[in-house]
Formats: structure tokens, C-alpha cells, sequence
């Protein structure tokens, strides 16, 4: 029996935003304004719907008793009641009129995502705020820009180049380097024959609609999946059932099929967004901006949707240069594109990204890991599938006993789940806002063993932001079948091992006798019987002679004679194993990493004066796209040159950094560093001294001329923490004074 | 008049081998098998063409003297002459034969690149020996190679991914740290309409012919280039007239026309290469790989075929934000794609690749650098435009003296000429294979001030790897044009100046009388005369009251009177200069660089027992993949555990290492990391002592195991030099014996 369509890659997940918990985890502001060091607490995605779920019974009540009191009202009036009557009546109204009002702005401020009290953001403004400050500090343009821009296409600025580059660096260092992977850096242009294989071709597609009248295209689960958070956010008068009903859709918007889609869109009404036409029906379309190679014509191309298949593809001499040793890990980083329908969701959902993917290649039968101890005492928020199923929160646990305790496959899952943990916080993602979420069993391909999602909260909700999966054999075996190149490892034994070994040995000349044109289509049948079946056949064939047999490709049974084939169990001497490795797969969005990163990075604090809020990105110097800025304190020669020589001295210890020579204030100037996330400043006010000033907490120390592109260059390597130096160097006392000069 | 069609942007010119000189430069095979360091000798290529045209002069005359002899024995022994004497005139026909067939083997040998001697390897041979290594060590991979692969594409395996990396590293260090760019990181699926600003769409094809019969295409100038190489190299009996002819050809290649192309196929007549069909005409092929924006189909878009288009189009927000300042430079990395035709050359033309450019905003009025200086003193090969058409050869040529005497046209040009020599010999390119090469003027687009390329001597010829325009205002002007959006500098001045301006007013009222339809016509004619034409068109009008006037776009003169227009010079007083920046564009095709640089690092030695070569890449420990490889000289767990620790010290200090445990003798084990260019070996053989190897030299010195990473951490970064090592610890004995043990 052919198996079922392969999914894709378990890493074209993605782009889709985890769907599960679509309304889960309102914001609370106070997180996203607390100043450094934050300490969020975790907020259960549970809590807050069964909160959600009680008010909207409340208010239900209260329209109700409204109601009842209206009547009443109404009915005294008829009734010609005295008149306190019926004004005490209709203080009452008023009364339950208000009591609703409040239960309502609850219940509005819950579905919108602002927590209650004053001077709250909701995660809307949070986000247009963050948004912003990066585009007006140029860390992403829209591309294209003076040409009206597409959707889906982003430019990164200098500041957001500097943070890519970092984030692609630290990575090569905490992947490539440590863990000694194979780093290879294979085509985007991409034969459609690989993408075949993969299934991709076949496979790779979102379901669409169209305006029936103008052509515009949209996705269907987004247009159903508005509708249904807008009826959620907006229409407050709906029954917790129906409420309940519209929540189920969201959750399973990923498992609906295009018929189960195209009857929801019609069930609820749902029309186009601009126009209000009528939709089409739901139908695929494929995400690869398709190319053609050459100039023919002839040779279909596409532009990879990952990067993953180059590994695959290079297995064998990957193995040849490992040394033909299990296991090894590939590494590559680079760009993949997807031709959304309707890209939405700004940097999140884009149609050109860099994916960093390592392919860790292991023997089936042994996934534990050397270095997995390293990791096993790490304590983080798992998700993982009984929790999400039986409506539990996410908790904090130890790595070591999600491991043992088999909720986690394996130890090099189990691995790389430990250090994709400690890659993100070392760049600065809030552990508080980062869980680990396993797919649920209809989220994940047939053939995964296991699959784990490094989710980040932000203003989108929860995003994936890395898949980590053990895709078992699928891929390798895809290409072996598509390539007839044998993508396969071998181990050698130390000596001859004695197997037994089914032998089905079909009588070609018998056979052919019998079967003639169809001879062919027998054999193949005999050859691919599985074990059991084979020893039932030849039981049968010995106490009966005959047997009826199974042809799946004539799509019948034929009689099957004793003497057409010898089915034997023989004993044979092995002197290797030949097998197809698994591919255990941890897939970065980097895009996704870095739009996280600065949402996490980004507070404010009010200016010194207290006219505004200053904006700052909180970000580690392993990221800051500048590490250091240097200022002259007043525009003055002798001040300048001593900048420029601690500016030299920085660049050639291969240290970022500028020189802001302008003669706005320094409290000005400290702002705009601020607002790049620049950790350091070293302000020049002497030819002797000069100041070294952190960004979050303000603070200023004393340092030699001479001391202090070193003292910024081993804050920098992590070598010296800001605490070291400023137990170390006197203090700077007019630091404060000086900020709004 | 409408401005000549814009060509694309210069850089595109490097897919493109520079052709004034094809057959120029053949090798010297002792400056390829040299060893380090090498001292090659600059070979002018213009002594060879010459030698070659005496060659055939004289293959000619010795063809002739043959042709001469061989009728006269005939005639004697016709005439039935006396044995001796026909045997004497035969031993002299024999002896001229023999004279003949000498020189033909020279000629043979000076258009096969091969120097006459023995155990020389012709470039062929060599670029073949460099070829498999760099396969079967995995420095790149044929992309999709299970499935047969596709011309033009290719993936780098794990130690050419190193080097590329090492490569990029260096060039974001030495130029955009080092000169405080701005770096982008822009979309490669590009909107049309960027592209039809650029003049992409429109212009950037190359000339096809298909075979009439199988539609197979080609490139007509490569058909014709190999046709007219062949003629060259194979067919040693054609006149140097002839053969001078066919070297026109190919040194005018690039400026034939599609007709002329044609016809010179037709003369030479030259068939499709396999089936010897005929074939079609040559057409245009647009060399952009195409692609759908979108699922509506309505949006095209392409896969941008050079990066520099990113940032003319972000130039607003760039100049904003390096505070509204002239001059700044932005520079980007990234993926280009260009769909060739028939790509060839391996590595060098590739359909997708890496560039890294450099987009330098200066006043067009003032091109000076700052620190011009710091590089005026360098000096090296250049080949001026005036040198090559004079057949003279490139010459060593101070900087400061090419910049001051007007060679190079200004002094930004001429920075950037020199940082660009500097990257190149830092990366390890012999700088005696190295030219800086001006464009000729039918080689430069229009509006270009001047342009030189990088080139490199390979085996292949001279390479064009980096080209270094001075584009003027072109690019941005071109896309103020397409988008409306002015992409502008401003100079304010510090006080407002009086200019005199020529100002057209005219007359609207009369002008619709006199000429009705034709009014916006006239009107546009009238406003975009250059000054000396309205002055002529004002004294006209004022001595004889009418003047004729030309309209291009109605085709014909007018009649032009006294009151339709007012022309006059005022005094306005301006505040500020606005004008369009001149760009300087130094482009970057990285991986050409990298082959180059493969190219000039690879040499064989003997092995100890001299019965094989042995291959090494020289790469300086800037680039190499790996940098320092570590050994147990036995296989003993003692020994194995200190080379962990030494590995494990070198990771954690961002040096890349690796460690070989296999039971491998130690001269096996050098010789494999000389062949991937490890330029130090670590090998333990004490738990106190280890030794360095460096690779070059073989030479080897003993250092405290404590001591070992660190000392091969100052090597890398360049802090100590090996002599420094070697004049400061002890020697290693053994060291040679070790090799072959």
C-alpha cells in the first residue's frame, strides 16, 4: 500500500502562527514597560479564558437584569405608579445600567488584550509603538518603498543588518562551532525534481479565495479566522456557547480541509473584506515563486521554500567527509521564499527569510546524546501535548525529566530543545515569554517521531520562532526513491554477525507461464511482502499447495502455486548494518527571532524633565547593532581628537561603534543612542578622562583615556560585567545632571 | 533628444570575462608549482601575441620550404636524377620536415598555455588538479548532484562554506567597519518597475542562437569565441593574417551587434556544436530569472541580478540617516541571479552568487577623500585605457601618481582602487597576478565617469572580480525619475548666495492661440532649452521681432514671436545647493575572488618518499576553513584527552578546529589538513609538551600543553607572526622525520 501524500517539512510550520492558543495570553503592560531587569510572572493562557468565559456569563445577566428592570419601568408607567415609584425604579435601571457598563469595559479590555487601570497600552498600540521607533531608526524599511512597497518584502536598515549579522554570528558560534557541525551553503534556485521528492510541488500550498468580482486573492482561514476574533472582540452580546463554538474554529482552523473551510466561510456569511463581494470557494495554491532555469523553458525551477533539502541532497558526501561516522549534524543558513497569499503580520510574515537549519544525522536505533548531561539540569516553560489537550497551563521543567520521563523522545531532541533554550536567552528573549510547546498528533507529519516548538510570546500572541523535529528517516528515503542514489549509513561490526533473513525467491519461468504480461506486477508483490505475510503465504503454499494473493498494482487477487515461489528463512552472515539515518531537525526563523528580540528589548522611562517617554532597546552587547558610542561632551577640537583616537582604538579591537559629533545635548544624544540600544557611551570632557556611561541603568564610571576602549571591549566579549567595572573605577557623580543638559 | 538608452549598471559587466585580451597571459607553469612564498614575474601579454604571430610567420615559410623540397624531389625523380641525388634531396626534405614540425610544436605550445619543457602541466591540466581537489575535499558540491545537477549551480560544502564566510567577515571588517558604512540587507525578489528604472528589464540580456532543429540554445558570442579559439589553437596552417583576424574578432566580441554576430556566424559557418544543425539568427535573452509576485499573477517580479539596486532606491532614508550628510557609503551583501544561457567556466559563471557592493554618495563637485593619503603610496599593476590601445602592457604605477596625473579620475575612485588591492592581497591573491584594468571607452556606459576592474589571473585568463565605477548621477536620477520621489542631496550654505538664473516665462495665452493643440508641446520645447540656445533665441526675438523655432517632438520648426515667450536672467538669492549625488561603485563577485584565491593558493610538493605530490592551499589564516587541526601522535587516552582540552580551549576562543583521532600515520594526517589549507597542527605526544606545525615550512616547535591554544590564537589573529613563534620557543627535532612515519 503506497503511504499516505507526504507533508511537507515539518519547518514550513514556520510561517504559521501557532494556532492553538490563538487568544491565549493577554497582554499585561506592566511587562512590556517594566524597566530592567524585568521580572515578568507567567500568565496562563487558561486562567484567562475561563476569566473570558465568566464575564461574558456575567454580562449576559446583566443585560438581563437590565432588561427585567426596564420592563418594570415600562410596566409602572403604563400602570400610572405614584412617581417615587417609578423614579426609584429607575434609579434602579440605572444602577444595573452602570453595573453592566462595568462588567462590559472588563470584558472588552479582556478580548482586546489591555489589562484594566490606567495609562494601560493595549498590544496594538505596544506594537505600534515598537514599530515605530524601528522604522524611524531605520532597523527594516519596507522594500521598495518609493515605489509604493509589496507585502511580505522587508529591507533591513543599518542598525537591523548589524542585529541580523550578530544574531547569524552567535548562532555559528553556539551551533556550528561548539557543536562541530558541517556548514555547507547550497543554491535557492532549485531544481523542481528535489522539491518533488520533497513534496513540495505537490504539497506546499495554503487554501485561497477570491473576490468574485474584482480577482483580489485572500486565505481562507485568515478571512474566518477575522471573523471569528472579530465577532469574539466586537460583538459582546454573544452567548458563551457561541463564543465557545467560535474559539473551537480558531483552534482548529489548521485541520479544517478546503470543503470544511468553504462551508464555514459560507455558513457565517463571510464576504470580501474591501468589496463585500462574494467568495469563491476555498482552493490550494502552491507558495513557491516558481522560476524557470535556463532559456529554454524547459527546465522548471523554484525558489527554495527551505533550506533543508540542500542538506538532504548532499547526505552522502556529507557522511564521506564525516568520515562515513554517526552521528553529525549540517548546518546551513540562508535566504527561503514563500509567495504568501496576503502576507499580514509585518516582520513576522514575510515572503523572503533567513532560515538557519541544522539536519543532525543519528542512528535510528540510538538517539542519546554525549553532551546531553550538559543540558539536563536546565529548567524552562514545556508544553507539552497531554497539558495542551486537558486544558492545563504551560510549566517550568527540568529538561533532564521531560527526557526521562519520555515526554520528550529522545536525548538529542531532548539536546538541541536545551540549547535552542540557551540560544535565545543569550540574545535577550524573556525566558518568562518563551515556552516549549509539542505538536499535537494532528499537527505533526506521519512519519515524526516527535516534534517541539520554541514559541515566543509577543504582541501577535505566541509565535513559532523555531521547530525543533525528529522527521525519523522520511527525507533521506524520499531522495534515495527519487535519486536511486542510496542516501545511507553503514555500520561496520567488529565481527560477522549471524542473521536469519527471509528469502522470497519467485520462479520467474513459472510465473511467467502463469501470469504472462502481468508477471512483473506479481513479482514486485512478492518481493515487497512484509515478514508475516511472506511466513502466512508459505504456510499456506505448504498445506495447500495454493493461495490466493494480493496484486495491489493489478488491483486483484491471483491463485499462487507452490512452485512458483521459494519463501525460506535462511541464516546469512552480516559484516554491516546498512540503514537510513534519522534527521532529528531544529529549524530557525530568524526574522521571527529578531521581531521577538525587539519587542522584548523595547521599554521606556520617562525623559528627566518628565515631558516624554524615551524609548530604549534593552539589548545585549552580543546583539546591539552598536556597541559603543563616542562623544566629544562639547564641540571642542582637543575633545574631538580624543574621540577619534578611542573611536580607532575600537574599530581595530573590531568593536561597532560611532562617533556623534553634532552639538545637540548629551542628554539628547544619550536618548538617541538609547533608542538603537547601544550599551555603552563613552563621553569626552577631558584630554585625561573620560566617562563610560551603561545604558540601562544610567550609571557613569571615571576611566583613563588610554583605559577606555579595552574597559568597552571586555564589557563587550562578556569578559568584565558593568557590575565589575563599577566596583572598580570611580564614579561618575554629575552623570545624572547631565542626561538633560 | 531622449538620452541614448541607459546600459545596466556597470557591475552586471561581471559575469562578463574581460575579452580585450583572451589569449593574453599564457601560463608559466613554474609560478603555479612554485613554493611558498612565490615570486612570479609579470609575463606582458602583449611579448607573447607577438611571439605567436612570428611563430605562424615562421611555421609558414618552414610549410612552404617543405612544400618547396617535396616538389623537387618529385621533379627528380620525374626526371629520373641519380639516386644519390634524389636521396640526398630527400634526406634534406626530411631534415626540413623535422626543422617544420619543431616550430610547430612551439606554436602548439604557446596557444595551448602550455611553456615548452618537461613535466610542465598546461592550464587545463592544472585547473583540473585544483578542480578535484576542491570536489573531492568537499569545497563545493555540483548542486543537486544526485539528480544530476544543473549547469550554473553550485553549493559549498563545508570548508569552501568556511572560507566564504572568512572572505565575507574580512570584507565587513576592512570596509564597512573600517570606513563606517552603512550596510542594508534588501529583498532579492524585486517589483518590475525597480528593474525597468535600472533598465534591466530592457536591457539586460545577452544574445542567443538556437539550433533550428532541437532548439537547443547557445550563447552567439561563445560559439563564435570558440570557433574563432579553435581555428587559433588547432589549425596551426592558417596565415597570421588570417590569425589576426580572428584575434579581432575576439577582442571586439562584446561590442558585435545582434547582426553582426549573425553574420559572422554565417561567414565562419558555424553549426550547433552537438548536432552540427544549423542555426537561428541571434536574439536578445533577458538573463533575469522571472517570477509572480503574489498569487494574483498580475504582479511580476524578478530575482534581482545585482544588490546595488536595494540601496539607490532606500537612498532617502539612508542620507537621513547619516544625519543629511555627503559623503557616506552604504554596502550590502547578498544573493544575485542571473539565468545564463550556457554557463561554463565552473565557479566563474554561475547563475547565482554572491556580490558584495559598495555604494559611495559623494558631491559630484567635489570628489576628494579624506584618506586618500593613507593609500596614495601603494603600488601596482595598472593598465590604463591608453596603454591598452597602444599595445603596451600594464605597468606598476604608484596610486597617488595615477590620481594625480588625471589616470584615475579622482581621488574616491582612487581610494577605493587602492582598499580594494589591499582586501584582495590580505585574502592571499598574488598581487603579481593582479591588474587594475580601465574600462576602454566602448566598454563604459554613458554616463560613467570611470571604471576600472579588479582583474585576476587564473587559469581560465583575467578575471574580472571586483569593478570600481564612477557612475555619476545616473542610477539615482533614474529612479527620481520612475518613483516621483526626489532622491536628492542638499548643501546649505552658510549664507545665502546670489545666482544669476536664466528663467523662460512663457506666454501661455498666445502661445494656445498661435498654436492650439500643439501649445504643450512648444511650451515643453521652450522650458528644456540650455542656456546658450534661449540667449541666441532671445537676441533673435529682440533684433527681428520672430524667430524659428525647433519642436523635436512635433518634428519641425515654429515660428516663434516676441510676445509668446520672455526670456531674461534675474538675481535670486539661494539658501541652498540641491543636486543629484555621483556615485562610486565598487562591486564585489565574491565568488569569483574565492576561486581566484583557490587558484593562487594551491601548489603540490613531493611527499617524504617522493612517490607523489602532495596538494596544499597556502591560504593565509584569515581565510582558512579550519584553523588549526589537532592530533593525539598516537591513538592513547592520555594523549586523546589533552588534544579535547586543547580543542575545547581553541573553540571557546572563536578559533575553528578539529580533531583527528583516526589511527592515520601523522604524515597522512598533515597531509590531508595541508590539502584543506590548516595553516597550524597541534600534535600531543606528552601530557606537557606539544608541538606546532606551521604548514608551509613544516617547521615545528614545542610548547606547554597550557600554552598551546593560545599561542595558535595570536597567530590567528595576526598578533604574533610564526618567526616571532620561531625564534621563541624551542624546535621539534623530529619534525621531518614525523611526516612520512
Amino acid at each position: 500500500m503506497p503511504p499516505p501524500p507526504p507533508p511537507f517539512s515539518s519547518s514550513s510550520l514556520l510561517t504559521r502562527i501557532a494556532s492553538s492558543t490563538p487568544l491565549a495570553s493577554l497582554f499585561s503592560t506592566s511587562r512590556l514597560f517594566s524597566s530592567p531587569p524585568p521580572s515578568p510572572t507567567s500568565s496562563p493562557a487558561m486562567d484567562r479564558a475561563a476569566a473570558d468565559d465568566s464575564l461574558r456569563k456575567a454580562l449576559a445577566e446583566r443585560q438581563a437584569a437590565v432588561d427585567a428592570q426596564g420592563n418594570a419601568v415600562r410596566a409602572l408607567k403604563a400602570g400610572k405608579a405614584p412617581k417615587p415609584e417609578i423614579e426609584a425604579a429607575i434609579a434602579e435601571l440605572n444602577r444595573l445600567k452602570i453595573d453592566k457598563a462595568g462588567v462590559e469595559k472588563q470584558l472588552q479590555a479582556a478580548v482586546s488584550g489591555a489589562a484594566a487601570g490606567e495609562g494601560a497600552l493595549t498590544r496594538e498600540a505596544f506594537r505600534r509603538l515598537v514599530a515605530n521607533t524601528l522604522e524611524r531608526r531605520l532597523f527594516y524599511i519596507p522594500s521598495f518603498k518609493i515605489y509604493g512597497g509589496v507585502a511580505g518584502l522587508y529591507d533591513y536598515g543599518p542598525p537591523g543588518c548589524e542585529v541580523k549579522s550578530n544574531v547569524l554570528a552567535f548562532w555559528r558560534q553556539h551551533f556550528v562551532r561548539e557543536e562541530e557541525m558541517l556548514e555547507v551553503d547550497c543554491s535557492c534556485v532549485t531544481l523542481e525534481t528535489v522539491l518533488k521528492a520533497s513534496g513540495h510541488v505537490d504539497k506546499f500550498t495554503d487554501l485561497m479565495v477570491k473576490d468574485e468580482k474584482t480577482g483580489t486573492c485572500y486565505r481562507a482561514d485568515h478571512l474566518l479566522k477575522d471573523f471569528c476574533n472579530e465577532k469574539l472582540q466586537k460583538d459582546l452580546s454573544i452567548s458563551a456557547e457561541k463564543a465557545a463554538e467560535l474559539k473551537h474554529v480558531l483552534a482548529t482552523l489548521d485541520d479544517l480541509s478546503a470543503d470544511e473551510l468553504g462551508a464555514k466561510i459560507k455558513e457565517y456569511g463571510i464576504t470580501a473584506p474591501e468589496t463585500k463581494n462574494p467568495l469563491s470557494d476555498p482552493y490550494p495554491f502552491n507558495l513557491m515563486f516558481q522560476t524557470s532555469i535556463g532559456p529554454s523553458g524547459l527546465l522548471p525551477g523554484y525558489m527554495r521554500p527551505e533550506t533543508a533539502q540542500g542538506i538532504f541532497v548532499n547526505f552522502k558526501d556529507l557522511y564521506y567527509y564525516n568520515g562515513n561516522k554517526l552521528p553529525f549534524a549540517a548546518a546551513q543558513i540562508g535566504l527561503a521564499f514563500r509567495n504568501e497569499i496576503s502576507p499580514r503580520q509585518g516582520l513576522l510574515r514575510v515572503r523572503e527569510f533567513t532560515l538557519a537549519e541544522i539536519e543532525h544525522f543519528v542512528d535510528p536505533e540510538d538517539k542519546s546524546h554525549a553532551k546531553f548531561s550538559q543540558v539536563a539540569d536546565l529548567e524552562f516553560f514545556m508544553f507539552p501535548r497531554e497539558q495542551q489537550m486537558s486544558g492545563q497551563a504551560a510549566t517550568k521543567t527540568r529538561l533532564g525529566e521531560a527526557v526521562s520521563k519520555g515526554t520528550v523522545n529522545n536525548e538529542t531532541l531532548g539536546f538541541f530543545i536545551g540549547r535552542v533554550y540557551l540560544f535565545l536567552t543569550c540574545l535577550g528573549i524573556d525566558k518568562d515569554r518563551l515556552r516549549f510547546r509539542q505538536h499535537l498528533a494532528n499537527e505533526m507529519a506521519h512519519y515524526a517521531a516527535d516534534c517541539w516548538d520554541a514559541e515566543i510570546e509577543c504582541s501577535y500572541g505566541w509565535i513559532e520562532c523555531v521547530g525543533i523535529a525528529d522527521r525519523s528517516a522520511y527525507d533521506l528515503r524520499a531522495h534515495t526513491e527519487k535519486s536511486g542514489v542510496a542516501l545511507v549509513a553503514h555500520e561496520k561490526f567488529a565481527e560477522p554477525r549471524e542473521v536469519e533473513k527471509l528469502v522470497i525467491a519467485p520462479n520467474k519461468k513459472e510465473l511467467g507461464l502463469a501470469f504472462k504480461g502481468n508477471q512483473k506486477m506479481v513479482i514486485e508483490s512478492l518481493e515487497v511482502m512484509g515478514e508475516e505475510e511472506a511466513l502466512q503465504l508459505k504456510a499456506a503454499l505448504e498445506s495447500k499447495g495454493e493461495a490466493e494473493f494480493l496484486v495491489c498494482t493489478m488491483g486483484k487477487s491471483v491463485i499462487m502455486k507452490d512452485n512458483m515461489v521459494k519463501i525460506s528463512k535462511q541464516k546469512i552472515k552480516e559484516h554491516q548494518r546498512v540503514f537510513t539515518p534519522s534527521v532529528i531537525e531544529p529549524s530557525f526563523g530568524i526574522g521571527r527571532i529578531i521581531y521577538c528580540l525587539f519587542e522584548h528589548s523595547f521599554y521606556t522611562r520617562p525623559s528627566k524633565a518628565g515631558d516624554e517617554q524615551l524609548n530604549v532597546f534593552r539589548f545585549p552587547p552580543l546583539v546591539a547593532p552598536i556597541k559603543c558610542t563616542v562623544f566629544p561632551l562639547i564641540q571642542k577640537q582637543e575633545y574631538e581628537s580624543v574621540a577619534q583616537l578611542i573611536s580607532r582604538s575600537l574599530t581595530l579591537a573590531g568593536v561597532s561603534n560611532k562617533i556623534d559629533i553634532t552639538g545637540n545635548t548629551i542628554g539628547k544624544r544619550y536618548a538617541r543612542t538609547d533608542e538603537l540600544g547601544v550599551p555603552f557611551a563613552i563621553t569626552v570632557d577631558s584630554q585625561v578622562d573620560v566617562t563610560i556611561r551603561e545604558r540601562d541603568s544610567k550609571d557613569q564610571v571615571r576611566v583613563s583615556v588610554g583605559e577606555a576602549a579595552s574597559v568597552v571591549k571586555e564589557l563587550i566579549d562578556g569578559h568584565r560585567t558593568w557590575s565589575d567595572i563599577w566596583s572598580s573605577f570611580p564614579h561618575h557623580a554629575s552623570a545624572s545632571a547631565e542626561e538633560d543638559e
